[in-house]
């Protein structure tokens, strides 16, 4: 038994996902402490009481500083290989990126690296930013497949994925995303990448994860809806074929052009929609009707240097689930700190420093239907907290391109950070 | 003698500072090694070479990553006492600047909390932020006063700026800017204090320099030329005043509106002249025909949510020299970090990479009139190196939010970073 103590604060984030106005309500407990027992939260309350209530805890003094729930990112493309610094270096000196498509850079790079690679070098090349995001305070992080886009690439990318969680302590829930992008074999066919998807592939992840993985949740089935990538009726297609596997639904929509992507995820229940930049409001209004959660993402147009980001403030005001994730990828937004996205989301979507922590706690665990286990500091919760080195939490958003935490604590066992 | 070896690159920026186009010449040696005795460069070259001639040294192995020259921050107010998380979280939610500062917020809550603490009240809550500094990559840092506005109190900042110093690892160059602000004790008589600092405080930061740190060269001064600071005319007279007591000269200019401050450092022969937002096309020019060093502070306007940054290409065409700092101070750019600093250059001001990174080394030693000291890896010079966790220079800019620096070496010595 761990009991952290002399918290200046802590913020539980007590009492479920926060939709709308609600967003924000951190449920502070100030001198606070919380006990941990075999992985879990067993009680949060005034250090005082508790101190006197669990003596023969290990004591662990928080020294006044901040202790909060750890950061759930809800949208990854964590693993990949090699890297896109050329590409990144050529877009500066003005190439632009439908060339460096055409010299077989951008999204192929990656495709091609990642399909060259073995499980065992996915898991080198991805580690260090497993670990750069927990030592930046994730403790929860969706992974996407896509860099494969052959059964067998897939399959070896979602291998990578059990095998980082598996190995720890970062927390990763996998995402099976052969829809990312139309292969360069299919670049004529698409559709006919989308029968191999919905024929093929799906039925495929499928049998993989019942014989490879059943004791574990299926992973989530993902579309990019964009134009160049997957139109409406492409995407429910390969959305449908997935529901009636039984997987669970995420969408990439309206990253650069509204194609009705949000729309489609709030009428097939999917649990996310993600990107929603070029969101109307009309399809607004059909998430904030909708158990869906908005995922923002705004490394992705800040990494891209666009001006335009997701309309969190008509999300709020329209009674949506906001949530905020890094889209960490090797083309957009290499970024493993949620840190710094709560400072842009801060800054370019007006959230204040509570509602980005929230958007990026239980609501991002909302985002991956974990919010009974994760995201907040709530006795039976699994106890994966930060010890920030601040004591104020506005420090959040406030501060930018540094790293404020001190402790990760995951499933109960505290990790110093730096 | 220690031999850091198997660079993959090794980034000397030999040759002196960048002018113009010239901006951006890394002078890359690959599979190099840099031989260090008595904390300065001896030789720089291919690997296989100097471990043959220097078969006794002691030896580090790069592991093929990326050695550098520590970024060198020109322009930062590292030293204050409280924070201002609260007023962000005030602006977040609408509440004006001018309505903040109106109830004692804004820079005067600064002034007050600076002034209440002692100079080892200063050291603490400085240390930190010196520590972040340092981990991220800054071997040498300009540090302004400013938050005191008086003698004394603007003489502890200096005193804690000496301390920190010879505490290290950083290397700190102070600036005695006694002209950030008209304090609130002078608000309705601006030139008093305009006279005040002319006839005593400069005089008296002169005489007490003399007596307390005479072996070091005399600090910079400098001048916040702005609506609502000081106006071009009594920056002129707070410079000369300076320059005829034989400081050398920095000023702030043309942060919100342009009020000639960049042609007057030019005219004067300051050391940079910074900020420089709104600069015209004339004053571009005025910079370039000078040695005026341009300091572009991208870090504020991010801060701040402001579109518009320094004009850098405008800058770089005019054949001027051009450096980046991070401004790090509680109110609009609480960031110790260089690398932040790149990756926001490289998207809100169109530089490479390569401009970039010689922008925050070579010329940012420029901007301290260091540059036959620090900012390149040149036998010589002192042994300020960083040691990359990557292969490839470009991930400084592609990559943002986290650090890429493994070690670094200060003065020939060898720190761990994390
Ligand atoms: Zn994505
Ligand atoms: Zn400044």
């Amino acid at each position: 038994m761990l009991i952290v103590h002399n918290a200046g604060q802590i913020l539980t984030l007590a009492g479920g996902s926060q939709r709308g106005h609600s967003l924000g309500n951190l449920g502070i407990v100030e001198n606070g402490a919380v006990v941990i027992q075999s992985g879990q939260v067993l009680a949060v309350g005034k250090s005082d009481s508790l101190l006197a209530a669990y003596p023969a805890a290990e004591r662990y003094d928080a020294g006044g500083r901040v202790v909060m729930p750890g950061f759930v990112d809800p949208h990854t493309h964590l693993v990949w290989a090699g890297d896109r610094a050329d590409e990144f270096s050529l877009r500066q000196q003005g190439k632009p990126y439908m060339e460096i498509l055409a010299m077989g850079g951008g999204i192929l790079s990656t495709v091609r690296a990642t399909r060259a690679a073995s499980v065992a070098q996915l898991v080198t090349e991805t580690r260090p930013r497993a670990l750069a995001a927990f030592n930046h305070g994730t403790t929860t992080m969706e992974v996407k497949t896509g860099y494969g886009l052959t059964l067998e690439s897939e399959i070896n990318q979602l291998r990578a994925i059990v095998a980082l969680d598996q190995e720890g302590p970062l927390e990763l829930i996998p995402t099976f995303m052969g829809a990312h992008a139309v292969p360069p074999e299919y670049q004529d066919q698409p559709d006919e990448y989308v029968d191999l998807l919905c024929q093929e592939m799906l039925p495929g992840i499928y049998a993989w994860w019942q014989s490879e993985a059943p004791h574990l949740p299926l992973p989530f089935v993902d579309v990019f809806c964009e134009r160049g990538a997957f139109d409406l009726a492409q995407s429910r297609r390969i959305l449908e074929a997935a529901r009636d596997l039984g997987f669970p639904l995420k969408i990439h929509a309206d990253e650069f052009e509204n194609l009705g992507g949000a729309a489609l995820a709030a009428a097939l229940g999917a649990v996310s929609a993600d990107h929603l930049v070029k969101t109307s409001p009309k399809d607004i209004k059909a998430l904030a009707n909708s158990e869906t959660v908005a995922v923002s993402l705004p490394g992705t147009p800040f990494g891209l240097n666009e001006a335009e980001f997701t309309p969190a403030k008509a999300l709020i005001e329209a009674d949506a689930l906001l949530a905020l994730a890094t889209d960490i990828n090797p083309g957009t937004s290499w970024c493993e700190s949620m840190q710094f996205i709560l400072a842009l989301a801060c800054r370019k979507m007006g959230l204040s420093p509570q509602q980005a922590i929230a958007a990026a706690t239980i609501n991002a665990a909302a985002a991956l239907k974990l919010q009974n286990r994760v995201g907040s500091i709530e006795p039976g919760k699994q106890a994966d907290l930060l010890i920030l080195n601040v004591n104020d939490f506005r420090h959040l958003g406030y501060r930018f391109g540094t790293n404020l935490v001190s402790h990760v604590i995951k499933r109960g066992k505290l990790f110093p950070v730096g």
